[in-house]
């Protein structure tokens, strides 16, 4: 370690000058937060969430945090007066130089979201100092919970797409291909570019899982192949719905062969996977029982409807010891 | 939720049962462990991990918790006895069988590790319950630390690739394609893969930065092109090297751009980075030191030397006014 340090004097004081933290926020699941990401958001003067992780990152912020709304809207129905998400930008760098201490929270990670990269440029152009929390990728931990390995001993190759933006070149190169892909996209779009895909080349019958609110409670996955996805999307009543904008994360390839998934779909089959179950205990006892349903994939709602206490007065205990005695009482 | 739940009775019982948890350590910082992982790690009897993430998990686990040793050999050279990483699956399958909770931990994300996909089919098979915790994946998380955004507003396609098992057929894809490509390889390897991607197509001129050790305080990073790379490693005198065997994650495409990245490059341009403070405080006033240390990316080392204690008499306390008041201390 020979580094040519800068002089103490050069240190900025963080206390003055603002500051920004890029914190991926993951695919859902609250515990998927990075320890660093938790410290990133204790130490926030000011939030700013995508809609969909707001609940997953607030929960971690200090109370009275600023949070400012953004309102994802159509970018083409744009109406004067309403914040869009583009606004984040502004948000974010007005904070920071007004000397607080930003979180931009985006869902997945931040490197691979496609406005995140501009704004760190943005800061640095300004001046102000920047850090990078990455986060688990929804390209990532949604095929993890869905049972589908991205890669196994032989398979090298993995390309993460995304289908909003993804260029006809993009389409043609994946198709000829045979690796794992997963592509971003929702659940309107998915059979559109399953057929990409197979005007491409890949073949019909390659198989292909499709998850909807991955890592969460409420997930859902479908196995089906390139050819068959549109049917089986339909005979499941799920499409047309209005559910349709909605993210999925389509993993394409061999990995995701329903003989495979089967075996592997560890969270969704848990016995109690998606219930939601009432916990009337007292505080205390609540905990191991909801530990407990929470390893069967059950989501506890703890309501605390008695209270062990100490009596009031020592005559009401000695009344209750009388009651056991005479038999007043009766179990 | 209308779910066909099974009957109470149909219930694993976990305390008889052992079960598995297949864990993505990140890529080397210890703040970027997830939650879920922390939970995981703080339940569990055995752990199984790789010698490089070992340390990283460890400190999670419960004092006195088994951690089978797995010594990574060159698979051409074993020899009897010494258990090589390939062991790893049978150790878990042996304790999972035993009722034990078996945490085992890879570096970087389970789904993209080439081994864990055929240790969940095992476990499968064999009937012990297994969930995934995915981790920041080392090819998300190094760039992220390096100072390189996988995809802006227009870039649709990123793909992973694993140098070590790539075949002929995806270098050609690759080096065909104008996408980012993320790299895992060794330093030893790194120029060698830049010349499979050139000959397939891509430009000598394309930006690609090399990071040895990411997310750590040895992190290191070059700036150079397809064509260069090679020299640049030589002349920085980074190879040869004993080194060499290190693994390193290589980023190609524009997102790597020098100008790019010497304004993004948030973590090795921190004042401090890479410094080893020592804070010579007593353990209550060291704290907030060594968190602003950090923030300026040194490590802080706290050797408490001196401690704050009450008098152990009041004769002393006594002496010690007295003292003050006849001027008998000079400060």
């Amino acid at each position: 370690m020979s580094p040519t340090g800068p002089a103490a004097s050069d240190f900025p004081v963080l206390s003055a000058q603002g500051q920004v933290t890029f914190l991926g926020a993951g695919p859902g699941d609250p515990g998927l937060l990075t320890l660093r990401a938790v410290e990133a958001l204790a130490s926030a003067d000011v939030l700013v969430a995508e809609p969909d992780v707001l609940d997953v990152v607030r929960s971690h912020a200090r109370e009275g945090v600023s949070t400012p709304e953004l309102t994802v809207v159509d970018v083409s129905s744009t109406t004067a007066g309403v914040p869009v998400l583009r606004d984040a930008a502004n948000l974010v760098m007005e904070a920071a130089k007004g000397g607080r201490r930003v979180v931009r929270a985006v869902a997945g990670d931040p490197g691979l979201d496609g406005d995140a990269g501009a704004e760190m440029l943005a800061c640095a152009a300004a001046g102000v100092p920047f850090e990078v929390v990455p986060g688990i990728a929804n390209a990532v931990g949604v095929p993890a919970y869905a049972g589908v390995p991205l890669r196994d001993a032989q398979g090298t190759d993995v390309r993460f797409v995304d289908a909003r933006t993804a260029s006809d070149r993009c389409w043609s190169e994946v198709g000829a291909s045979d690796a794992t892909a997963v592509v971003s996209t929702t659940l309107d779009s998915v059979a559109a570019a399953a057929g990409e895909l197979v005007s491409a080349g890949r073949k019909p019958d390659t198989p292909l899982t499709v998850t909807i609110a991955g890592t969460t409670t409420r997930q859902r996955t479908w196995t089906a192949t390139l050819g068959t996805i549109a049917q089986t999307l339909k005979q499941a009543k799920v499409l047309p719905s209005p559910e349709g904008h909605r993210p999925v994360i389509a993993v394409v390839g061999e990995r995701s062969s329903a003989a495979q998934r089967d075996q592997l779909a560890w969270f969704e089959s848990k016995p109690l996977f998606g219930w939601r179950v009432l916990v009337p205990r007292t505080k205390e006892q609540a905990a191991s029982l909801s530990d407990q349903l929470r390893s069967y994939g059950a989501v506890p709602h703890e309501v605390p409807t008695i209270a062990v206490e100490p009596p009031r007065t020592p005559q009401q205990m000695e009344r209750a010891v009388k009651g056991l005695v005479t038999g007043r009482y009766e179990w």
